[in-house]
């Protein structure tokens, strides 16, 4: 059988996560029953990062086994005639080889995390922001993320219910920018690594708004580290601000 | 009384436009309201631009007059309060002199027009861009836009009930740019001057759009210009795109 990579696009707020549940909405479930429609024997889709409800994708990226062959272009078009209007989209569609796996394949995954710093509730951001009302040092917050990058245990910035064997990770990438934004400055973290814990993201961006708010110090977040223990982070941010933009595969295959 | 100037967002799809009219929810009757929570006896409010149906703001600007002095920020706070949860917002309030007039002090307006130009449905975008499903040359579209910046006659690209005494009017800035835009490519159309016609911006998009997918040459755009004559003017772009981002004076009150 044919297999497939789909890059997925979706709005956080219309669904319960990525991962099919019963009696909720997620963008599984969304995307295997427009996959249905066009292969009724279709089986569950995997996904490369399981984003928990609230949090956005641009750039998911999930595959699947079809019974026939598929144009690609004529695939991503007739899966999003199928998913229209749910906040949901393929934005590219690949063949890729039998042994493609969307999770254990991806070399690394990229997240932004965007937090609109200013008194006003941001109306124009469409629910994908993390509105934070007092103003942040993003020197002092970069500061701090210098201890994170790197091959650390980060029990500390994993949620209770992380699955992941292991604690230790590399963080390969944490840059804080002020950007101007299509409509008002907002802070946005750059977050890459191979793979993530669970929460990883949201417990860095939350411990570190603790620091660009003057309440902890750089050091304060060394330390955090350090401790490995889940009661030294900071308050998790909440999903609204967090976006799945990328992940990486060699070759990639929607180049 | 003293006089205050408030910039003011908000999402078009939310309100019937900016003008007040009965029956229908528009952004000045809304910010009216909050004002009135404040001060009972407040008059109507005028608006740098009047902006349509489903027309975005995120640096509108109004004028009003209160019985009494308030702290600018405060006023700022209150009015969000009384606002939450609409889809608008002040973002910045400032005392200013009694012979300031949001419209008629104006320097400059300036419009940000946005089009996500791919196959799938933007569904990130919340409802701040147009969805044009054929990729468009900006260069093309850049070049044509080089014949209508400058003082020209914008009959062509004027509403049948726009209310300007003149069709006459000075285009200061027409650049067309493509970004990456937090989730995803888009076209960004930036365009400045001190004052537009009814529907001008998308007027202009709507025909430039017919250049980047090759209907029209930039040539076409010089003699629809030349034409001054409302039915040379191509398809007037959809409302869901335009934003009002500044509108300038000198001196700046928010500054």
């Amino acid at each position: 059988m044919p297999r497939y990579a789909l890059r997925i696009e979706y709005h956080g707020a219309a669904f319960a996560g990525w991962q099919r549940q019963s009696g909720q909405r997620s963008v599984q479930e969304a995307v295997e029953a427009a996959l249905s429609r066009l292969d009724p024997g279709v089986t569950a889709i995997a996904a490369a990062g399981r984003t928990d409800a609230g949090v956005h994708a641009s750039g998911q990226v999930a595959h699947c086994d079809l019974a026939r062959a598929w144009e690609p272009f004529r695939l991503m078009e007739a899966l999003n005639s199928h998913l229209r209007p749910d906040l949901v989209a393929v934005t590219a569609a690949a063949q890729v080889p039998e042994d493609f796996h969307a999770r254990f394949s991806a070399r690394h995954r990229r997240y932004l995390y965007r937090i609109a710093a200013r008194r006003a509730p941001p109306v124009l951001a469409g629910g994908l922001v993390w509105h934070v009302r007092r103003p942040l040092a993003v020197a002092s917050m970069q500061a701090a993320a210098l201890h994170l990058i790197g091959h650390h245990d980060f029990s500390t910035f994993r949620s209770s219910i992380c699955q992941s064997a292991s604690p230790v990770k590399t963080l390969d990438r944490l840059d804080i920018e002020e950007v101007a934004g299509a409509h008002g400055p907002e802070i946005h973290f750059h977050v890459a690594a191979r793979s993530f814990l669970h929460n990883q993201v949201r417990s860095f961006v939350g411990t570190l708004v603790q620091v660009g708010a003057g309440s902890w110090t750089p050091e304060d977040v060394k330390a955090a580290l350090a401790a490995r223990d889940r009661a030294a982070c900071g308050p998790v941010a909440p999903p609204q601000g967090l976006m799945l933009v990328e992940v990486g595969y060699a070759p990639d295959p929607f180049a």
